[in-house]
């Protein structure tokens, strides 16, 4: 099932019809065309006369004969593939160590040495062939990724994703004071120049960015002078292309960035003043925002990566997505490795829906998400933070198919193999087969991924 | 590798040395004799000469030919088995099933209903066993289980317990008030009774109590009345048994605590005035002890149990582990399922690991737990808890062979296949292996488990 082919995927789809609801679609026949579009949607397929079908094919100009065919099992489905918003390609390798550093030590100690070590060709490509693969295996269809300030390695990721069949974000660190002499751009001029080939080698190898967008990559503002800011802000309405950085994730992070910018009000207002802050910028953490930064990232329909397990991890703190829902934001999930441990949005999911737990410990209950709001977050809320809603995120004509196979272990399966650690019992609702696949599931559950049409995973059992 | 064998153990031994240090022993050979104890340990095995071997096997009276090998291949290494000290068996088949409950809510929406179910005893077998099979293929070796409050359902997992070979503890619930009908002890009576039954069942299926053994089980203070927790207070005095019950989990449960039993000063005073507040207690949960408490616990030198997962899932609050350590308590872990939502015990250290993050958040950064800490409580500390940490959770002469064998990915393996989703690139030191274990590892990392010298799990690759 490689590029290019017509397919046709039979079963149930699930995926988001709101924040609040999934739709469980049974007996669905989704056709799917040689770009991955989606060309048409058949329901209560089985029932269909031979009749129906035909007009369907005939419609659509194709032969029966072209169209690869792959049906999901009785209790297996096709969900949206996910949308990681927020992780460091570079930072792969040190997924799970962290010990008891939080943000700026932890730069120092664990991030920065990494980063400027794949600057050696074969350990980048050692490492990021491996996190695309790895997280494609976890359903990640879609990454907004920063690599390192490096211009071949970030470009090397790039091209590694064009050929692993991920759709990516690729951004080059811009960093250009607060950092280590052996890992800092020379000069803001210099920092922009790498920035600007590296969007060269994207457009060159990806024309129209069907499948990897170069991504305009402030590390964040306490690494860049004001200077580089207005020169990335400058080069985004330039080029209009998307933007991803940092926002408000630790508490001497933020007095850091007070200080660094006197000027500003807010660490918002950083962004805001250096023409970073617009529907197209990607802000990851948003952990203390005050509802007044909040209101401005609203009003410039700026988006935000909630990164739950990467705020845990290194005691960042409690982002309130709940609030952040409720004035409108629109907000996906990152893993954020190596701040987060795990390459799985599924785990970030299920960090979510605790975190939102220990805000509603802080007093407020209804802050808690559900098991729902939190598979929004991970599919169709991420597609709108990459700008690409119309197109991945749920399921629909004219859609493109980013979607993984589900299926679920029985507990009459023996332990010692399949489907990793989830036990259906033969009772469970949908509702409550979902809240387990958040709760006990991993990449064994995901059994194939498709990107754009194409094949991109098959586990094997 | 069945009942009754002597083994040979080779390889790498890692164990908790202390609270704050793991010990990793490189090149071992661990002599199990037949009872499942360990007889010899050989240091720097591969150096010694035949005739030092031979030494062993002359001093031990065994022959080279009666000993069943097994080596842990280089990277592999042999960890003691985990203890999970609170555990519902009865609520397994509702795991990662919670929506927005707290504790109150949650136990007559979910709980209560799925227990009284297990009054089936085909459906207490089907879920009883999986259980039992879950919980090791995750590398628990001892577990502290509730059953429910019917004595067939209670013995029947006994008889489980003992028939696949884990250590375990098992309990049968009583709860004679604030309870539904349908879910109820008649009378304290009867309740003692039936509690008296399963003793006696336990005791005929293993005297010993060698691998099972029955625990006094008042659910919490809540769903008993005084006159119960009197009679099992008594029943404790004449059996000398274990005792397990809940503690401090939630506010409202407090507050109800307080006004149930209004002539004790706190929950904790409750236990102790009843007669079960003692070195064999464990109490689980204990989110909310007040400091007064905690040195009450400290001088009964009973005994907790830290379920962050589940602490986490149903909004309970943050146990102040640092403290209570500091204090000299001795902890371990629970999965606390259904209210965790995962049977790893591997997945409660993660937790407790975040968890402290999340106590650290509200100001005191010394709160947090380290990895070796945590895994500290999955092994050691649990077996304080359980009151076995002269034979079980850690290595030693004399002491019994319950360990898993661990085996962590390969980055250079696929990831359709293989060990899990934890990449080894190579260039890790041990720390940092284990702290990849710990943030991604899972049961595909657990290739074998054993009890008293005995194989009772292994996975298929």
């Amino acid at each position: 099932m490689g590029v290019g082919s017509r397919s046709l995927f039979v079963g149930t789809l699930v995926h988001s019809k709101s924040l609040e609801e999934l739709e469980y679609l049974e007996d669905i026949a989704v056709f799917v065309d040689e770009n991955g579009v989606i060309a048409a949607i058949q329901t209560k397929y089985s029932k269909a006369t031979t009749e129906e079908v035909d007009a369907i094919f005939q419609k659509l100009g194709w032969a029966r004969e072209d169209v690869v065919v792959k049906t999901a099992k009785n209790g297996e489905f096709f969900f949206p593939g996910f949308i990681d918003t927020h992780i460091h390609a570079s930072q792969y390798a040190n997924a799970g160590i962290f010990g008891k550093t939080t943000l700026m030590d932890w730069l120092n100690t664990y991030t920065f040495p990494m980063e400027a070590s794949l600057s050696d060709a074969f350990k980048a490509k050692t490492v990021y062939s491996r996190v695309i693969q790895r997280t494609i295996s976890h359903g990640t269809t879609t990454a907004a990724y920063y690599a390192t300030i490096s211009v071949p390695s970030t470009n090397l990721l790039a091209d590694l994703c064009l050929s692993f069949g991920q759709r990516a974000f690729i951004g080059r660190c811009c960093m250009d004071t607060m950092a280590p002499d052996f890992y800092k751009d020379e000069s803001p001029a210099s920092a922009i120049a790498d920035t600007r080939a590296t969007i060269a080698h994207i457009t060159n190898i990806d024309p129209k960015h069907a499948l990897v967008t170069p991504i305009i990559t402030p590390r964040f503002a306490v690494s860049c002078t004001s200077k580089l800011l207005h020169g990335l802000g400058a080069l985004q309405k330039e080029t209009d292309l998307p933007v991803q950085t940092h926002i408000s994730e630790n508490k001497n992070e933020i007095k850091l960035v007070k200080e660094l910018f006197p000027d500003h009000s807010s660490y918002t207002h950083v962004y805001d003043g250096h023409g970073l802050l617009g529907p197209k910028t990607i802000l990851a953490h948003a952990v203390h925002l005050s509802e007044e930064e909040v209101d401005l990232v609203k009003i410039r329909e700026a988006k935000i990566s909630h990164c739950p397990a990467s705020n845990s991890a290194i005691t960042s703190g409690t982002a309130k997505v709940r609030m952040m829902l409720d004035k409108g934001l629109q907000i996906g999930l990152g893993t954020d490795m190596s701040g987060g441990y795990s390459p799985s949005i599924l785990e970030a999911a299920k960090q979510a829906h605790l975190v939102s737990r220990h805000v509603a410990m802080e007093g407020d209950d209804n802050t808690k998400l559900s098991v729902e709001e939190v598979l929004f977050l991970a599919t169709k809320g991420g597609s709108q933070v990459v700008g690409l809603s119309d197109k991945i995120g749920s399921f629909g004509v004219g859609m493109e198919w980013d979607a993984q196979l589900i299926s679920l272990g029985s507990a009459a399966d023996p332990v010692e193999e399949g489907l990793g650690s989830v036990d259906v019992f033969g009772w469970e609702s949908w509702e409550e087969k979902m809240a387990k696949w958040l709760f006990g599931g991993d990449d064994r559950n995901t059994l194939a991924v498709w990107v754009k049409g194409r094949l991109v995973h098959e586990r094997k059992i």
